[in-house]
């Protein structure tokens, strides 16, 4: 069985033509005209699933579905894109007009449930029912499996776990309300610290990678200077993790999931994050003495999208 | 099909015989003996599961089984209890010496968890597939049905909603962690803010319901002077509502249920809660565009725990 997946980003679409063993057999990857519009990025999508099936040698009818990883909420009651901060959508048809013009059946999720999708099928959290993927990059994502399916929640509306109040009255969250998770977990809270660094004159190290740039200043710099040992780069990178964990602990007590994956940029850092997490986890979880979530990295990096967005064709 | 329910607490125990619609046919209640130990609280469990049988006129042999719903963890991978904190329990195989003693089986799952399943069936989240429970009492349980069913967790030992993080490094909470949800949105939580307000007597009608006894300060005294628009007591009530906010907002954008239902001591404040609650989560949820959860006050009250635990016994 072959479908199609694509993973719509603010930046990048990505598509793939994907069999049902998750292997990708051809990819194709344009960059987002957001400012040209709806019909712009549609006409682009409606070439780049052409483009991926003509590249593998595979004709039309020999793929089943068209699944999208959406930047933002897929309202399953009508059927439409419900929101795409980055894309400026509000209230979308996308399926409609994508299934119209392609007569193939269409399928949406948001980004982080089908990159979880991916994972739960083919990655890190292969052989497990239920399993929460985080994505860790400019925002905080997050997409939750149950008994193998994305938990869309009751009202159809998808889960926004990056939206929890992590601080109360905290720092004001790109969403508009005040002390969201992702405005201490994500890659730019951490960059925002190593602003503070600098400002502050703290890392000679740190100022030298930066060459004076600040555009230069990555989340991936302060993790490589707190890895080397840099006073100012590593009390950062520990407040990043306790934000984190915090987080991931909140998610086990109030869910008890079986399994939880770190993807997205910053899980790049790999062993050295992953074991700052999890030996503070253990720290915050109600009851550490009983089994609790094993916590792990995404395996299946940039390609998780295009690889979950096709599964979305296999799901009924 | 009779069952016999038990609301195991940490002041009393509380048995009933249950029908299958949730008739309560006959109750008995018998104080908590925490001091004496496991076996003399075995020993009151048998006497009031054989009352209450003997009340209603009828047999054991009449009676399917035993359900029981506990102030703490069941670990369901070996059948014991794995944590009673009110009661000194660790590690204790309540359900086998119970079944032992009565030949008739028995089941046992959090009293937050079982109060759930009772409103699940019976009470404010009937008719709904996925619900949560929230109750605000001493400390903050919570208990989340899907599909139906108690959620337990991948791990077997259930969901402690209550330590969630809300104020990452915030006040100690009784767990031993800092910043959990209970620490803020719990029934002490509300009467600390009381006690401040005393302290830097800021308010008269406060002192003088109290009569120089600390003691008498109760969370539903606060509530009632916020009520008649008591400044000191107006500010607090709604800090707290801030706060039980927050965590609602957490749930609601983590997990997206149908219904959110609010028990414990704090509900009895009824709809000046509610109505400050609901106010307060649509300010704080991702999107508020979108249909999200609806709150509303638990119905059964007391009787939620006998009815739930009954209802163990009918899940198989």
């Amino acid at each position: 069985m072959l479908n199609v997946g694509i993973d719509l980003g603010g930046t990048n679409i990505k598509a793939g033509l994907v069999t049902d063993d998750g292997t990708i057999l051809a990819k194709r990857i344009f960059p987002t005209r957001v400012s040209e519009g709806f019909e712009a990025i549609l006409g682009d999508m409606i070439m780049l699933v052409n483009g991926v099936i003509h590249d593998a040698r595979y004709t039309k009818q020999q793929v089943v579905g068209i699944g999208i990883g959406i930047p933002g909420i897929q309202n399953h009651r009508n059927n439409r894109i419900a929101f795409c901060n980055n894309l400026n959508w509000c209230d979308v048809p996308l399926l409609d007009r994508l299934q119209e013009r392609t007569s193939m059946p269409c399928f949406a999720e948001n980004d982080a449930a089908v990159a979880a999708l991916a994972e739960a099928n083919f990655g890190a959290s292969r052989n497990t029912h239920d399993s929460i993927l985080i994505t860790l990059g400019t925002g905080v994502g997050g997409g939750m499996i149950m008994d193998g399916r994305i938990h869309t929640g009751s009202h159809g509306v998808g889960v926004e776990m990056g939206h929890m109040v992590l601080v109360a009255n905290g720092k004001k969250c790109t969403c508009g309300k005040r002390g969201c998770w992702e405005s201490y977990a994500s890659a730019t809270a951490l960059i925002r610290q190593g602003r503070m660094i600098l400002r502050k004159r703290q890392s000679a190290a740190l100022e030298k990678l930066v060459q004076g740039k600040i555009e230069n200043l990555t989340a991936q710099s302060i993790i490589d200077l707190a890895k080397k040992g840099d006073e100012a780069c590593l009390k950062a990178f520990k407040r990043y993790v306790y934000h984190l964990s915090a987080g991931i602990a909140s998610l086990i007590n109030a869910f008890d999931p079986e399994r939880i994956v770190l993807g997205g940029g910053i899980s790049h850092a790999g062993d050295f994050l992953l074991s700052a997490v999890r030996e503070e986890v253990k720290q915050l979880v109600f009851c550490n003495e009983l089994p609790f979530a094993d916590i792990v990295l995404a395996k299946l990096g940039n390609d998780a999208g295009i690889i979950g967005a096709s599964l979305l064709c296999c799901r009924n």
